[in-house]
């Protein structure tokens, strides 16, 4: 911990590989469905987190959805995300340290969301990240594939699995 | 190479990772200045390859440049990028593959460039790679600060090091 840039400190919890289930769904879906994911924020030596998610079908465990991408910490309670999805999205977020009652946890807006010409239409994509009970819980709103207003899309509890 | 999904075998020379050394310049930067680079190019069970690159200064090992992302070949000779460079761009790319003379080689040129608050500008990114001699050799022109023409920035042959 006091290795880390100063910077990285106050999302330092974020730090670990996280694995669990999550369930998603979206009205163009006709039925909820569960997840496996694996989650790992590092801090590569400079002062930002490296993020990365990979999830999987539970009945086969083939691969789901990937993402990489790069959080940069601009202030205590400020971070800069810049994200790519491997279904064919790019996206710059920016985040607010958020210190509640229960704890603090990370609301992330998306400001751009630019997407391949085979990708999958998604306008706006909004982000919660918190550490309860010591999992990663994350929530996960979009706005896609003609829906104009933001909607509830993923959720997951996820177990620290490496520090 | 047969287990590989077909959109992605005509890309499978990429594959492996790849460490050795390059030089960096630009007509911002007075000197030209070498740099260690690892690229890895890998094929997640999908039919796309995931992309990571980090860069350190040669004389004392400091992490210089990161970045990450998903390559999506569309058919046999094209290829959809998108990118996350951890000084705060995502970009979005579109690459041809070519057989020339002297072997293949896939050209990309970005088709969005995006960036954080307070990352540098950039607007254009053009990339070349290639396997000759058992090396992965690429060359990267960017637009930035100011330079609204392409210019040469990058370049480096990279060993392999791992299948």
């Amino acid at each position: 911990m006091a290795d880390l840039p100063e910077l990285v400190q106050p999302f330092a919890w974020l730090i670990g590989t996280w694995r669990g289930e999550g369930v998603g769904g979206y009205p163009s879906i006709e039925q909820d469905f569960p997840y496996g994911e694996e989650i790992t924020f590092a801090c590569p030596g400079k002062p930002l987190l490296t993020f990365t998610s990979r999830s999987w079908a539970l009945d086969d465990g083939r691969p789901l959805a990937l993402q990489t991408g790069f959080w940069r910490p601009t202030s205590p309670t400020e971070v800069e995300v810049v994200l790519t999805v491997a279904s064919g999205l790019v996206e710059i977020l920016y985040g607010t340290l958020v210190d509640g009652s229960s704890g603090v946890h990370v609301e992330l807006h998306s400001d751009v969301v630019a997407r391949t010409a085979t990708a999958k239409e998604v306008t706006a994509d909004k982000r919660m990240y918190a550490v309860r009970g010591g999992k990663l819980m994350y929530a996960q709103e979009m706005a896609a594939v003609g829906v104009k207003e933001l909607h509830p899309h993923l959720s997951a509890a996820l177990d620290r699995v490496e520090d």
